[in-house]
């Protein structure tokens, strides 16, 4: 699958991916008064505003970028109508030629992991059917178990050609409480807890190769360039999934360390500076009835942001 | 929430949780060629399966346990239909005065953990309506993006009256990979990770007291015994959730440093060990029909392991 992510994003020029988070926030008036009047100020309507919103931005931006990431939480909140319109939006923006990272940061262990990673990212043999879940391409995955909890969704992933992407050095303020900590490691060096997690995604990828890249990446935030810089030595075959652009603070000037010589190597995610482009004062002129179209001049934007630093 | 789960605990003289993750494997015969008649070998076949044999083994052991302990995993494999069963369960155990954590090890950063927090335990204002979504009364978090990640499930847990257990020495082989390295800490002293987690889990518990006990919990694994010794000691605040008990090897011996003079601190998880008792030599003579008794008669022992070895 890496190799996919990897094609569409020589074929787009755009290392980019859309965060689809939805928050009625960023809704504009009209699709959210239409789904309440259809459905009540219910978890329907708002599962129904979700996917109106959802399938404009996806419609608008979908020839321009490689791939998009739904935050499952975001959904999940609204019970199970919310989790039917991630469902929902997953299957359409693989219609539409997407890849899709199920941003979930599922961790467990062993057979339980095995569940999460069916359920994000595979299908499970009942009798002679064969059950599908959600069918996303990579899903996010939460290493703090060690190996026996990030395994099986590695075991999953290549049965069936998909991803993952191990959290790392996340983008949060206080992401460095427990991954910044430093440790001592069996051959007497000291180094940051990241660094042994990074030596760790670099160890799980090498099983997972697809034309010089792994199929186990890693998440490393945009607001931690320094990090970013070294996580990229340690990880060299990894591909580095970068939240934290854009409303967390990072810009593209912080980018440039976690590309590789190649070109590739790292996917940057925006979220809120995609989907609510519509409500900055420089898109101000599309008016909430084109959000979309915000949402596509945003993504233009940013991927000269990106071209401008690497 | 936690002053409900020890009077619970006290009432039923039984720290047990049972841990509700089905699997086609556990469920007799009978149960599973019923619901595969009705529904065919589908996503919604498995549910309905589940579901009957959830609510058997929810009406054998109710009276004489706190606390059920589903593993959204084992619903989540299956798609939507799954996550159904998972939220009628959650519903039902409740009914029958049953607390229950929702095993989902959650995490994420800022407003996304506000919304798993919400997802599991909370509900939502839109408009002037309230949705909720899963309804669960505790929920796992993992702790590896700092505080950020798990103060919003405080908040959220405090605004509702429900709690939370923060993943701190988990019980599976290679936990130790991560959660046993030696970090420095600021003051120069160097400790396990497990213990820098302990002492947040208790810094962050100081907040969210009720009559000794905080609403923020820890997951310590029987299978590791002597960290669960020097983590009593660490977290005095803290209700301990172990799993690992049975299926994964610990055992009544290992589980008296869990818990505090008072006798409370701590509640054992057991999982296969219940619901597929059934399954076991020593409880043949039920046979797959009476599945349900042959798990009552497992909490029953299993009360009994603990209270020798307490």
């Amino acid at each position: 699958m890496i190799r996919k992510l990897n094609e569409a994003i020589r074929r787009t020029g755009a290392p980019i991916v859309v965060g689809l988070d939805p928050n009625l926030a960023f809704i504009p008036d009209g699709i959210r008064e239409q789904a309440f009047q259809k459905h009540g100020e219910t978890a329907e309507g708002v599962a129904e505003a979700f996917w109106q919103f959802n399938r404009g931005i996806i419609d608008a931006v979908h020839d321009l970028i490689p791939a998009v990431k739904p935050q499952i939480a975001m959904y999940e909140q609204f019970g199970l109508p919310g989790l039917a319109v991630f469902d929902r939006t997953v299957r359409y923006a693989r219609e539409k030629g997407l890849l899709v990272i199920a941003d979930a940061k599922r961790g467990d262990i062993g057979s339980t992991s095995e569940a999460y990673a069916i359920g994000m990212l595979g299908a499970t043999s009942v009798g002679n059917s064969e059950i599908r879940a959600f069918d996303a391409d990579f899903v996010t995955v939460n290493p703090y178990l060690g190996s026996d909890g990030v395994k099986p969704f590695i075991q999953v992933a290549k049965k069936r050609d998909k991803g993952i992407f191990v959290l790392v050095k996340t983008s949060n303020p206080s992401s460095g409480e427990l991954q910044d900590l430093v440790v001592k490691t069996a051959d007497g060096t000291e180094k940051p807890l990241y660094e042994v997690v990074g030596g760790l995604v670099e160890t799980w990828g090498a099983d997972a190769m697809e034309d010089g890249y792994s199929n186990v990446g890693a998440v490393v935030g945009a607001t931690y360039p320094e990090q970013g810089r070294i996580l990229r030595k340690i990880m060299p075959h990894a591909v580095i999934l970068v939240p934290g652009y854009g409303a967390q603070g990072g810009t593209g000037a912080n980018l440039a360390h976690f590309f590789n010589d190649d070109g590739l190597g790292a996917i940057i995610n925006s979220s809120r500076g995609i989907i609510a482009a519509w409500r900055e004062e420089r898109y101000a002129s599309y008016g909430p009835e084109r959000y979309a179209e915000a949402s596509r001049e945003a993504v233009l934007a940013m991927k000269e942001d990106i071209h401008g630093a690497v």
